[in-house]
């Protein structure tokens, strides 16, 4: 806990106070927004908004200026255009503030003009050795300290394990959106780093690696600022916490894209390759699996092996899914006799019962219920098995159990088994399942593929922290 | 036309007349549902339920018996155990009826004894030379007849132009119900295989080949039983029609998996791959791409070539999806000059614009609608662009259309090339945005990569066809 108490982001991550330097009481701009949602976030340090013209925002009381504010703030945080951004850091540091997180664009990324005010940004910088986060930057959040200096209207953001570093704004504002109303998981700290011309990925990664309430790190990167840096510091954290990445402009075309938008010059991707897989970093290929490995991570004790079992009433899943986890380098490896046994004693006779597990016979001789929960029961009590995957295909006409709680015991029965449902059949069916069992804990995936995608990359992350 | 009608399947897709052997008066009997099934979908066609102990099902009248049915039937649905199976189809042949459909399991997928059954079968076939579809099957469906032979739950089928062959029950069973409650296509013919004792793979894409109301066709095959025939069938269709496979059984634990499944001997899948190469056959890896290319095949033309223009508000989003386009073989090339002047005419000055089109500037200063819609229109006028990606990333909070009437007016004005929608942000958004356009014939995908996945499939079939 000291350790990251007392690292140089803390205060960012965990402000006592803070002064928003461009707060507007106009609905719909980002200087109320973010106070919005620094509100409804329940962020219980103290809130200065600044703004020569107005005289209360959403019941705060506002400073007319820096110069004016009652207090050195932890973190000023400056939603000014890109032309006001430089004035208003000087005046923060001058005011003795040490932290500033500047949200606006239009610097390098931009045009010239605008590298010259990050010129300036970077003077400033070095004479006064104030702290910066971004610019260009949708903001980033802290759930445990319940702030937030997002713009984008989110509302309460929940809370979560899973950390997030992004070299992009759309994290912190569509996806997260995404996230809140798609999903039940939370995050624990997310940071925009923008055009991370003082605090980079390897400073915010240093935070992460010490910080208790960040259980994994997920990262969105188009550019390393300091690769051997980034090198030494993940490759400590990835023996303790597993680090996903997602690296952006690893193709040309992807990388003429990425000038257009962070002004990042892009390596070559072997030698990209090379270092995440000395530094133990988990690489994924998909924007959305970025979520998916939040959403696996944030849920899911990491397998022990590659062994998973799963089940379903077809055979053609069976046999399809065998394929796919094949390819994903899961293996679907014979049960025990004593779990081929119990499969067969829950099982109409006739049926030769294995891992995959087809519980069709049993599921219309006697029940949803009864086949799924003695099924699942029995690969996850079998010691050849590290995940377990119920296809539930459902549909309201022709079979839903009376409630999901079985799959819930049954996670909490073997902690240590990533249990992971997904669905087949009928909307509605899905939907209900879903609503019950996330908020409990277990997570659900609507495509039957999405469960082994997100075990790959948990073994890959486990496989990393016993290198 | 006249092809299609003289085709020996042509009785079981379009029969004038069917027989339910087997049927049951009660709800939840695989007899009862069949026939709630098909009265559902408004089957025109005369039907005899032919059970020994009942009199009136559903309002149908009974026959007690196969001898007793009051007219040679054009198809006889067998929905009895195995062990009663052969007796049926016995009997159905001596009565005169040339077709027959076996829809129970238990035969050589199961053991010695069932076996011993299908055996049964196939010599009543070589006797009486009626024609089997099955046995193991979960039915088949030809929406522009209004026919199913499903005794899943299913309710009313929705109509479309893509036929499905599937060498398992589950595509029409849970994924059918899948289909029907999330999402707005339907489908033409579906034809479960099962043990495919006569009837088999290659016959059923020759009836589909020439059949006017099947535009594309899907398979889901574990084993070919004439991969000579199936080579030369396939070829020829496939430069009319595409056809698209996912072949189950790829990987050596995929093979034993499908042992327990159809009893199918799986072959060498370098040979199966260069096989289907050679038919011109595209081959996919996902079960859940059978859905994804349904639809995009069911709603969209083929791209005349794989130059692809997305837009979002997210550079980000832009430099991934470069980046995953790359991996897929799509092209994300430059736009011509006059676009270029087009695009940066709707955005702020100060924003380069090219493909792919970052409308975050546009969007902030003149409306989602107008930033969509008009970046859309730039691109879809281009000749170097063959499909359009709106990456539409809404928040009821920051910014949703009026109206999604613009996307179907700009896919209307351009229908030769495909444009598919995709999402990131609040769910409600999303949900009512498909809502609106998928009825009238935009396809929406959940996840930001699977328009792109589906476009690299319609792209080999475009490919196939023009070999």
């Amino acid at each position: 806990m000291d350790n990251a108490k007392k690292h140089s982001l803390t205060p960012f991550l965990e402000p006592k106070s803070v002064a928003v330097v461009g707060a507007s009481g106009s609905p719909g701009k980002a200087g109320y927004e973010l106070l919005r949602n620094l509100l409804a976030n329940g962020y219980r340090g103290r809130i200065f908004p600044v703004n020569p013209k107005a005289r209360e925002i959403l019941g705060l009381p506002v400073c007319a200026s820096i110069s004016e504010l009652p207090e050195v703030v932890d973190l000023g945080i400056v939603i000014l255009p890109a032309e006001g951004t430089a004035g208003a850091l000087r005046e923060l540091a001058a005011k003795g503030v040490r932290q500033a997180v500047l949200l606006a664009g239009g610097f390098a990324e931009l045009d010239t003009s605008g590298a010259q005010i990050q010129q300036e940004l970077l003077d400033i910088i070095r004479q006064t050795g104030i702290r910066v986060l971004g610019p260009n930057t949708s903001g980033h959040t802290s759930t445990p300290n319940c702030f937030t200096s997002a713009f984008f209207p989110l509302g309460k953001i929940r809370r979560g394990s899973v950390s997030v570093v992004a070299q992009t704004g759309n994290f912190a504002t569509h996806t997260m959106k995404h996230i809140l109303t798609h999903e039940h998981f939370g995050v624990c700290r997310v940071l925009g780093i923008g055009n991370k011309i003082d605090i980079d990925e390897s400073d915010a990664l240093e935070f992460l690696a010490d910080d208790p309430e960040t259980s994994a790190i997920l990262m969105y990167l188009e550019s390393f600022k300091r690769p051997r840096r980034f090198l030494e510091v993940a490759r400590a954290v990835t023996r303790r916490k597993p680090v996903v990445m997602l690296k952006g402009a690893t193709s040309e075309a992807g990388k003429q894209a990425a000038v257009a938008h962070t002004a990042a010059l892009a390596s070559q991707d072997k030698l990209v390759d090379g270092m995440l897989q000395q530094a133990g970093v988990v690489r994924i290929w998909k924007y959305t699996h970025l979520i998916l490995a939040a959403k696996a991570l944030s849920m899911l004790p990491l397998p022990k092996s590659n062994r998973v079992s799963f089940l379903a009433p077809s055979g053609a899943m069976l046999v399809s899914l065998t394929d796919f986890c094949t390819g994903l380098g899961l293996s679907v490896p014979a049960v025990s006799p004593a779990t081929v046994r119990r499969l067969q004693e829950i099982s109409p006779a006739y049926l030769p019962m294995r891992n995959p597990v087809d519980i069709w016979g049993s599921a219309s001789t006697r029940g949803v219920e009864f086949a799924y929960g003695e099924g699942m029961e029995a690969v996850l009590k079998d010691t050849n098995i590290d995940a377990v995957v119920p296809v539930l295909m459902l549909a309201r006409d022709s079979g839903v159990p009376p409630s999901y709680q079985f799959i819930l015991d049954l996670a909490k029965r073997y902690p240590e088994k990533p249990v992971l449902v997904s669905f087949s059949g009928e909307k509605a069916c899905e939907e209900e399942c879903k609503a019950f069992l996330e908020p409990k804990g277990v997570p659900t995936f609507a495509e039957i593929e999405q469960p082994f995608e997100a075990l790959a990359i948990l073994l890959q992350c486990q496989r990393s922290m016993n290198h």
